[in-house]
């Protein structure tokens, strides 16, 4: 059978844009050396762990929809996936999810133990502000742009954003599913960093206001979809996609959107999500067409 | 027995900017709310346990020594001691050093759990960020150097600086008592932010390079000096000045100045330190005169 066009387009797309994004994290991330080596080699273990880039390649589709150019972000791209890292190896350690596993290889801190995990995961949040701010003061860009972006992604990560969905993921854990509570959890946990991702390459290359709010109303939508896929292929999914068991967040009582609102429903919702998310892009012509793409292969949660 | 001069004059000083400072945090920092407040009240309960707030009335002083203003930097100032507090919770867990205590109070993780003193240190780290790019983003400053700040703030507390003295210092535990080991990892834990600190102050407030080379010099020499009079607090200090049991450093051994060099020795290296730091200010005029008293200050350790 033959597959359709759309899904051979956007996977070429992935695969160049993924390729693009391990060079320049290859350039960017420190090599091991000095006494501090131990963390060095962690942060580079995780950063290397087979990340599908979803963040950046986001980010550079976001310059690239309002006709920007996609080299200029590169750097806040990378900086973006470090922090999505950071925070993997952060929600694996015992303390929190006490995940063993993750894509297929030891967790970090099975690997280079706890404290070595953790400052790991410290060491990649610092690094990213580094390479942004580092770029923004070295090379020509809009500097008032710059900062907008690093606020945002900073709020994205912090108590606003990913912080504040984890903390609610963890003390909830175990209790009563409440449709609220789990939009509030994954609006937080994930979407945020998936709306400031396509958002920040959007503003870098100079995209108008309602230009930003269309695309982080795009990615807010996509991100919440992207979670949803993820709870359901903990469900239904492959142990060799998942690199890990299936089941585990059922097993760890965690509130997801099949326990609230079982699968069918999710679907239906997920579909929802996504469609609205390309009608938040009818204002862009074909160059928004990536995004479009990258929001329609989601549903299959190949991403 | 009355005090010499310089000691009140520089007390009243470090009273009235400890003030400011307090005032400021508050004025920056969430106030609980919604589902994640468990995080909110974590991230201000360590900021708001007694902090002394040498760090960012080292940034004020380096913007004045420069003819600056110190309004200007507070943001600034205050966003670093965010990231001293993100590191004081992180190096408190029970991975780590695992202290009970805190300027007398029960650490984070003893108030909070360890998942969400960890996530409170993610949530200090990334609103440090927030705080200096929002700012920049919205006020007159110089962006270039405001991201040059933000570049040298995430590197002292990165690999390059915190991060990579961190791991040293857990790594090296109970090992033989090195010279070199020990300088690294006071340095990189230690001085690295105290000199960033008084560096941000100076080049905020349009220091030229001379200038902010100097007081960058005087910072590292601050910042060591500073961290060895802790080291010889924790084998004589009084514990209602700690705020933790004494010997606690041997207990665990820890790799410090007075266990490579013994007391005296290390006392002498202090003061050598801070000479040299007074020295590195000699191009200044009085207006760097607080930064002196600063150094003199650290001999008693009562910073």
């Amino acid at each position: 059978m033959r597959q359709p066009k759309v899904t051979i387009k956007i996977e070429q797309y992935l695969d160049e844009r993924k390729t693009l994004v391990d060079k320049a994290l290859q350039k960017f991330m420190p090599r091991p050396s000095g006494l501090a080596s131990d963390v060095i080699n962690a942060m580079n273990y995780s950063l290397f762990a087979g990340g599908k880039r979803v963040r950046p390649i986001l980010c550079m589709a976001g310059a690239e929809a309002v006709g920007g150019s996609t080299d200029s972000v590169v750097p806040v791209a990378c900086a973006i996936e470090l922090i999505h890292t950071y925070s993997l190896i952060h929600d694996d350690l015992p303390v929190m999810d006490n995940d063993d596993l993750r894509r297929g290889k030891p967790t970090n801190h099975k690997v280079f133990g706890e404290a070595v995990a953790l400052l790991a995961g410290d060491g990649l949040l610092t690094l990213a502000f580094n390479l942004m701010a580092g770029y923004g003061a070295e090379k020509e860009v809009e500097k008032k742009a710059l900062l907008r972006v690093i606020d945002l992604i900073a709020s994205a990560a912090g108590y606003k954003g990913m912080v504040g969905g984890q903390v609610v993921d963890i003390t909830y854990e175990g209790k009563e599913p409440d449709p609220s509570v789990v939009e509030y959890i994954h609006r937080h946990k994930t979407a945020a960093l998936i709306a400031a991702s396509v958002t920040a390459g959007t503003i870098l290359a100079g995209g108008n206001k309602d230009e930003e709010k269309s695309i982080n109303r795009y990615g807010q939508q996509i991100g919440l979809a992207f979670q949803i896929a993820d709870d359901i292929l903990n469900i239904q999914g492959d142990r060799k996609i998942m690199g890990k068991g299936t089941g585990s967040d059922k097993e760890k009582g965690k509130i997801t959107y099949p326990s609230v609102f079982g699968t069918a429903e999710s679907t239906k919702i997920q579909k929802e999500l996504i469609k609205n998310a390309i009608e938040s892009l009818k204002g862009f012509d074909n160059r928004a067409e990536p995004l479009r793409d990258l929001a329609r292969y989601i549903i299959n949660r190949k991403l």
